[in-house]
């Protein structure tokens, strides 16, 4: 190894998005390599309100693999996280800084540790794929230190081994995750749509649900659907083909009826199957079914969708609105009937918080004063409290090295993550 | 006509049971003649406890026929209501009272105005299938009177028209419901698989669930998801028919492991298919749910089902215990969850009241003292407040002639409901 004297540590630091289902993913056809059992489609959401941000460090010094979740060590023993190690390793190559007189052959790859930090920019409990995002990022900032080369679809397979939907994290706007044929999963790769910039008008809107129910893990609900329910293949192999051909058509001709309308189908279908299975899922609850009902109402008053709804494995309902304008209406609506518990309306949105202005709140005076929506048949009921917070949010780019090592989230000198 | 004075009024008092379908019905082939696009089966429901009172009036005294529900006067002009009365006005015979010198020769039938008046013994809003009792008493007591002598598969053909499930209310025990092939739907039919003696340990707790929400109608609802969810012919078609094998057999060997498997799941699939409709619809609350998962909890510790569950087009849970103790059993955890608001335990379990003595709960200290179910791993949590009140009962027998002419739900004299 040619930087023998084991002083130095190299560093890259990498973020990553996060991405929500417009068809799902449920149901794998091979558990050790994440092969699924259909095609699914995601939206990209903008990494500044919700990311991953990872530092992969490297030195000779470090005597064993290691890694930090948003401060506090984890375990990195796992088989995903080894997949992805395993992998990216594999397709390492020659690295040199003549600056810092480092020059790492391909080989030495093998033998050196890696210490990881990752920090997600918001609660990992909160059910907002936070594995994709990490994962993604895990595998992104690996590659990038490790000189890897492949294209992205060959980085998403090797992030769909950490977490299934990670694969969808490697690029920005509307990505397919193509589940593939070949039994070494080499062919089950996501592929990008269209970036971000294509359909730019989407807003979309996070009710953050409160929930006192410990919920199923994807990994082991998807696990007993494969098992137990008799509809999920049937979804898989019939159902899903067609959504996934009509989705790609409605993204690319801006069909936000038709994207509505598959969006909201396919959720609902997901949550189907979930309930099909033995013993049954729910992952949506009493306040993810009155948010449903609220933008079926709203929909239909309007005879055409203005409002698409989609709820990953838990309660928070995920609201894609056609613009601006419909999204500040949204959540006029959506703050009428779950109004903040305290009065400070800034830590109750969070993310683009300049919707609060289009909707013409710019106080708690202004949300007790909002109107009942009209198309709502439903008496005066509020739920204050069953909702813990908004976010809102626009689809944003796929991962990126973080230039500015300021931002690095380890120590250069030490090679422990910042503020042990 | 041979009564010529028209001062005489013929009378017949039927009672009816209501049915709780173990598989489900769910989606009509034909909308007018009530066919079904798969086979159910059902259990029927002790009369003494749930069931309606029918009485018909006739004379010809009478000018037009008219119906009261519960003491007040509704339409019979709806189409339902008015195939059941010619379908039976169809097949009346001659009927002579020489006592009473009235004389009707079939054909008088036709000119002949009826008096109904109807009463359910529990809730008609609590969603306990009050139209399938009230509408196969409607029928049964309707033959009664105009001497139909067709068997009891016809009349079951007949009561279907009048509400799908009301075909199953003719027999007692467990009841299965041919879907039929026929486009004339005669062969739509009810048979009665074993009749209520045949497995008599099952005892039967239904938790009335509290509901805010205004539910969809089992006609629209069924409607819309036969237009709109692509689960629901798959279920119909490939699901069902090897399901309603299997629960014969159960019924037959008093299979109570499989019985309760395929209750459960049966169950869950129905409400699957209505979440995956467009719109979706959710019969099911957090209540429901939290009542699965404490049957799930229990069966799965136990490693074998103590209990079924399995809910209709409403938040309300049926549960089908093993025998009387485990449903005493069943009982203590329920409460233990769900304790009533006021301290009258003898108003928040109806019904046989005596698992209330089976269970050690002779007050409401006894209630309060409940240890919490061990194989729940929430901690402390109660529910006051969300189950409005237990129903305890066993299965039941068929329609009865309700002989005592002081029960007739209609004056002799008048010919209009007593007490009006």
């Amino acid at each position: 190894m040619a930087a023998a004297e084991g002083q130095w540590v190299l560093m890259a630091t990498g973020r990553s998005p996060t991405n929500i289902a417009v068809i799902k993913y449920w149901g794998k056809r091979d558990e050790a390599l994440i092969l699924p059992v259909n095609d699914s489609i995601s939206v990209t959401l903008d990494p500044d309100h919700l990311s991953a941000t990872t530092t992969v460090a490297v030195s000779p010094s470090f005597p064993s693999d290691r890694m930090w979740l948003n401060g506090k060590e984890i375990s990195l023993s796992g088989g995903r996280f080894q997949s992805c190690l395993r992998e990216i390793r594999k397709r390492a190559r020659d690295f040199e800084d003549e600056k810092k007189g480092i020059n790492i052959k391909r080989e030495d790859w093998e033998k050196l540790h890696v210490h990881i930090a990752s920090y997600n920019n918001f609660p990992t409990a909160a059910g907002l794929a936070s594995s994709a995002a990490g994962l993604a990022c895990f595998v992104f900032t690996l590659g990038k230190i490790m000189n890897v080369k492949e294209d992205y679809g060959e980085l998403s397979s090797i992030a769909r081994q950490g977490s299934g939907s990670a694969c969808r994290s490697i690029y920005g706007g509307f990505v397919k995750w193509c589940m593939g044929k070949k039994d070494d999963g080499s062919d089950s790769i996501a592929v990008q749509l269209a970036d971000e910039t294509h359909w730019n008008d989407l807003v979309i809107i996070i009710a953050v649900v409160s929930s006192k129910q410990k919920e199923t893990s994807s990994t082991s609900g998807m696990r007993d659907s494969v098992e137990t329910s008799p509809l999920l293949q049937y979804r898989a192999q019939t159902v899903v083909p067609s959504r996934v051909l009509k989705m790609e058509e409605a993204i690319k001709n801006h069909d936000f009826e038709s994207f509505a309308k598959l969006t909201c189908a396919d959720s609902n279908q997901f949550h189907a199957v979930c309930l099909d299975t033995s013993p049954p899922i729910f992952y949506m609850n009493d306040t993810s079914h009155r948010i449903i009902s609220l933008v079926e109402k709203w929909n239909h008053s309007e005879g055409t969708p203005q409002v698409a709804y989609t709820f990953d494995a838990g309660p928070n309902a995920v609201l894609i609105a056609q613009n601006r304008k419909t999204a500040a209406l949204l959540l006029r609506k959506l703050l009428y009937y779950f109004p903040p518990e305290d009065k400070d309306l800034s830590s109750y949105l969070v993310g683009d918080k300049s919707i609060l202005g289009d909707a013409g709140l710019h106080s708690i005076k202004d949300v007790e004063a909002l109107p009942a929506p009209p198309e709502m048949k439903i008496p005066d009921q509020k739920f204050m409290g069953d909702v813990s917070y908004f976010i809102c949010i626009r689809l944003g780019a796929g991962p990126k090295v973080v230039a500015d090592e300021s931002q690095a989230l380890i120590d250069a000198v030490t090679g422990l993550p910042k503020g042990l």
